[in-house]
């Protein structure tokens, strides 16, 4: 495969001088997309199929190119293919190669087609099998955080606002929101393949062809629902790139947040949960550490994917139709936020699945902090009819009085109590455990374990059908 | 009025010292969050129909609350109400009010409810129905454009490739290639508004509540779908926030790719559209200046979409559940976001309407720079039987002369065509003019004005049923 | 001054129709730009004395627009200017009360000027003072640092690496961190300043002028160093405002890593400082919460600060010479980053000069976490001449050790310590304690009381200077 | 140098089990930090140099040390070292083979030091450099930009505003434009390196070491001009790598700039340059195409670099101190950003010195669009007293009137210009040349020619001296 000839060199005879070094370097993209090498085969095939069932080449000259594809496909997958930056891209590449190996036939096979819905093509497969990655993976986190969910429904931990104690609620539930989070996710993903199924191939340079192609016998071959409708917008458009990066700095987002959790939670000073040795590292100079580096990677992560959208979406700004070469820049962009959000995404279910729960730690700090002076509020307004407005008041004074004593809200006496308001009996002490205000909280989508096994069962099923 | 106390009283007796200048200043959100005064007092009103109808106030008190958020919002919307930073927040102004008008009722209100989800609630309304008014100004621009492609189905003009002249095609279907841009902008609108359709109301502070709601009820009486599944995500969920800003994000891109042709395609140099005046401004040293300043304007908005979304991107960022007061930035880059999205949709509609099309121009330029060179080609491939790769070459070779002729590839000879390839004969004059050019290319999508109107005709029933 | 002519008017007679409402909104700067109104007025006084100076207009009409330009002044700083949108901007709304004020000399001052080197100017005084303005709340910032460094020079708390326990460091030390981060934010301040201190009065439209105007003396009288060098750059650049942005956004990073940690420290689990009722609120349904809601706005604000960067930078991307009208939108997003910044620079210089700090928890917290196990090694490396990988070892096998036994590290007994190595004697008893760790690491720059108090010294003298 | 042992063994033996495939794919550095190879043996050696100096180690370790050092980097530089992902980083990789190659010795070399100065100082040396090579790089653009400036300080070209015609300059002072812009950009970089010359090495892990060093002696030896003040923020300050990252953003944007007039100026309407074929491409299916590639790729870089500042502005916002393992991010952003810069500007240098300037095209182009109407207007308050309100005025008149004859302004007659007012003279057609025009524009900074020679040589000497 030596001696290949470069792309250059291909267009025509009308070039005088050869690229310079620098505009080589510059200009190739056969670095990054080499990786698109199966979708551009897998165009090529259907491209020429339809070529050949509409007769616009020859049923010999197809199998031809069919074989010589195919044969490349091999080389590329057993390694033996050497791509050359001097055939700039992965069409050339494959290209130039079909003709060493089939002869004549190979340049049949561009007949009706450009380079410019060639790679849309290419790349809008590479998307959409991402995207479906993309699914399996937060499928995963999700039946990761279901388990979790389960054996912890009625886990006592604190609920955080401002990352202070508030009130107390259960790991299970805590995991559960998760759920929520990750599923929205999977529903964007699923909305975005709806929106970008539609074949580009055949919108050929930007405004169609004279042959008589059959655009909807490609689109079909390639999996995708339907042809795209606009020759001039199927090789400018790359809104589903866009799309995905966005969808994945959303997920990156709730991602890091979690991360965040991990992060505080494996402090000594909270010691909520302990990630396992393989999620942690140890320090070169300090001997005792033990640091929960995965999730600060995950959290980390969000950057890179928020940095990756940012720039394509600066790449698109003000570029007028149709193709402009800015848009090789599409492809870094995607293919990085794609490999590091499957990589936060294993890793993240990893930890989930993996991390020590202490359970002891989190109950403890769910009594800390007054976290049950809310259901002494709740208790004044139903039990003695007080406005929740005056309710809040008195339970302030409550907590303040007990501040002063240093002591639990559920350890004050009830003359202590009736100091602030006559009107409390001792019936205030069954509320003002932690154990009773979780179960207490029985509202549709609240923390009372019933709710949150409720909630389980119904994204159990989802995820099953999904 | 008058004499209004602070929201920091409203809180409670805990506090020693109130808010410093500089904390009320940082802390007060009420400049902004005023702006959602309609949607916090029907949630408020939701709320109090909903605690009269579990019975967790009585119906009295429910008419007084009733009558006094009916009022406030009167006094809003004439302009009486009086905002106080001192209250903080919208939610703290209209329940002071409330308080004033009725007594001690108005401190029933806030019973199983928490600013949290109140604010939760408030800005879903919001945001959800200003992604209605984002698709109705995304229709009624995509109309504009079906009513110029519709004249212009036939009007010749350059397609571009990295913005030379590539091939020509019709001035309606590059306008059909932004109803392609626009329309799926509607379809990312629809999904968003279909998965934040829920009512977080009832999530209280983040744990759901003891008191027996009715969650449906109120997001029934809400235009919700359904209440959400988990209390802990419900008040820490912004995901709404941020599809709404990458939605805006990729729509202002399409935007500004429009608005740099625009500006392109009114310099004298090309010469193909004229603003209105009322598009235009002049100079204040230039007496002879037109400027298309309404298209810079839209272009320039790109970058202040996608500045909104990169802000609340970074805020989320590594925000541990639940509510942080880091969330409070939501707000006004989805309000800044918003009217800016509204304003350079409604601006753009104006220009496509309004824009004078030089025809004139647009053909001449569509047969410039040899753009019928592909169809020379695709004539080599179809009537002499030469591989796509070789007709190229030979067409290289025809541009060449002709360029050294200066002459265009139309008005070569046939003896010239001759010394090029030999079995070129004089039909192929009848494939170089831009108008045959334009009308072959009749493939799905393609740039003939049949397949244009064909668009057009699809795309005016899919809006009319949308 | 009712009855204003709109700025189309003055352009000249050649507009046809009058702009329409939705371009009148779109391009209307007069909401934000009247915030210049001061600089704008300086620009113009410094012009027309030059002007007459030079013998371009006459003494008298000089004298009429020098009153009538500090008449305006006034009128704007006692609020009886009336700003009106259909003359679109400040320069516009001053020129033309100019013209009520004083009839026709008002028609002289715009001679060899434009509103494109008017507005540069403007904006450039303006982002001068912001500059400004912004070292001195640095430095605020920074002094507030030195006076909690020095009380607490020797205060030990454990530092953090991964937010895990690493060694002892002190607060002071810790306080000294911050100082240098912030110092560099106002070396770049300094730097930029400096950089952008050139006057682009001068540059009129574009071209430069032929009117014999003395640039050097309009600079001088601005307060610029020196001209700009170049007429085209003069209008088109916009880099001070990119590096005023970007230079915010690196504070804001600062600024958000310290209110994260406050966050974190304002936690019962942490418990190392305790905001002041000033910069904390409470909760409207929780009602023991304090929420160190200030902390959590400054660490949000980075998001703002880095979206208006963003926005910039996404605007001027692709902006061929000179001014295109995209640039308008330079002045909000600077505007917003200016007053955020220079909020969250006060509200932090508040909290630090503010908290409490909870001595006796930080030093708990710093003998926790085998925290001196560093110590230990470096004792093995010292006394025993282990080499460092080794002693690191052995340390390691010691807390394994202590963790099995829930001992503290300097609570192992000898035997035990010979046990993981027989050269260990009770002499490293004296090294495993908090304070002897903290005193011993005397390096230059290290965490011993010495060395803090000497880089105290160093700032105090370089902020006197600065 | 088979058979490594991986770094977590290297730490100590305090982990049960071995990282997860996950978890190293997502932890291991090497795949990009080998590139600060010579910066981290050079550290080491620097190192180790003092700490022999001090006596905390042999003379004779050091020997050996220095030695494997040399051979490290040796095996590096050959080809023939085997990075290990097992291994982690460049610091683990490098010390594991050198405890290969000398035995016990090289587990001296790591006392008094963590990978977390260790990795500080290497990244900074690597920045620092880069900030040097990017200096290089914009002096080379300034050169070529200088030279092209000297053979067209007099070349007509019309000046835009807004894209449109505004007033005649030349284009060698559109040249001097990017001249000030890429120095800016220049000062940038000097500021910065001062700003970052200090070495962190001597920090250890955070706070300092007990071990007597000499920190002055090692940021000598590796050319820093001091040592960081404060331990803790020498590990965990990334602002070197931010200000990298502004820098470039700000001149990415320079470089988008110019690349959109280099595509808007090559097309056939415009045609002003000509890139040579070295930095255009052809079509693969549009044989005619010369497309300017190399200014798009340019043009699209920006997005990758405003996305590597996002990315890493959003890694460090929230960070506590000190060092977390999110930092392990800041180096493919910056490698990345510093890759991209240098492609860019190299391409652009290339491209400006190669490109055909289309003399004709752009004098015919500067005559056009009524260019000179403000050299009317200013003749009118120069010859007549007009007010420049009025003159512009008139001017605006005589335009609207040549447009309706479809003239030039200087083409209409006296009595056309008599018509419009009636002071006009015929000296008035001096003046509306557009050569005149240019010339009179000698104002500081103007585009006379003169006056562009003058800036010219002021570049040519501070370029020589920087």
């Amino acid at each position: 495969m030596s001696d290949k000839k470069n792309s250059n060199e291909m267009w025509g005879g009308r070039f005088a001088s050869g690229p310079a070094a620098i505009m080589e370097e510059i200009n190739a993209s056969i670095g990054f997309d080499q990786k698109l090498y199966a979708q551009d085969i897998r165009g090529s095939l259907a491209h020429a199929a339809m070529l050949a069932k509409t007769g616009i080449i020859a049923a010999d000259d197809h199998d031809k190119i069919a074989k010589g594809l195919n044969t490349i496909l091999s080389e590329i997958e057993s390694g033996k293919f050497v791509f050359s930056r001097k055939l700039e891209d992965i069409h050339m590449n494959v290209e130039s190669r079909l003709a060493e190996l089939i002869g004549a036939p190979a340049g049949r096979l561009h007949t009706a087609r450009s380079r410019n819905d060639q790679v849309a093509v290419d790349f809008r497969l590479w998307v959409k099998e991402e995207f479906q990655r993309t699914a399996t993976a937060l499928k995963k986190l999700i039946e990761a955080f279901l388990k979790r969910a389960e054996e912890h429904a009625a886990t006592l931990m604190p609920g955080f606002t401002h990352l202070q104690t508030a009130q107390p609620v259960t790991f299970g539930h805590h995991c559960m929101a998760y759920v929520e989070m990750f599923g929205r996710d999977l529903s964007r993903v699923k909305d975005a393949i709806e929106r970008m199924d539609e074949s580009p191939l055949g919108a050929a340079a930007l405004a169609g062809t004279g042959f008589p192609i059959d655009r909807h016998m490609t689109a079909k071959e390639l999996g995708f629902r339907e042809p795209t409708r606009n020759s001039l917008d199927s090789v400018s458009d790359r809104d589903y790139a866009l799309e995905f990066l966005s969808m994945a700095a959303i997920a990156a987002t709730h991602l890091s947040r979690l991360a965040e959790e991990i992060v505080i939670w494996s402090t000594p000073q909270f010691g909520f949960v302990r990630l396992s040795d393989s999620f942690s590292t140890g320090s070169s100079i300090m001997p005792q550490k033990k640091n929960p580096d995965a999730a600060e990677l995950v959290r980390a992560k969000t950057g890179r994917i928020t940095g990756s959208l940012v720039g394509l979406l600066t790449v698109m700004k003000g570029l007028p139709l149709t193709y402009s070469k800015d848009m090789q820049e599409d492809k870094e962009a995607v293919f990085d936020a794609a490999e590091t959000l499957e990589l936060a995404l294993a890793a993240m279910t990893g930890m989930v699945g993996d991390m020590t729960v202490n359970t002891a730690a989190m109950k403890k700090a769910a009594g800390s902090g007054y976290s049950t002076a809310t259901d002494l509020a709740d208790w004044l307004v139903r039990e003695l009819g007080l406005p929740f407005r005056e309710a809040h008041h008195v339970t302030g004074r409550a907590v303040a009085l007990a501040e002063e004593k240093k002591s639990e809200l559920g350890k004050l006496t009830l003359d202590d109590l009736k100091s602030i308001h006559p009107g409390i009996t001792d019936a205030i002490f069954g509320y003002l455990t932690v154990d009773k205000s979780v179960r207490s909280r029985k509202s549709y989508g609240g923390t009372a374990p019933e709710q949150v096994r409720r909630q389980i069962k119904f994204w159990q099923k989802r995820i099953t059908k999904s």
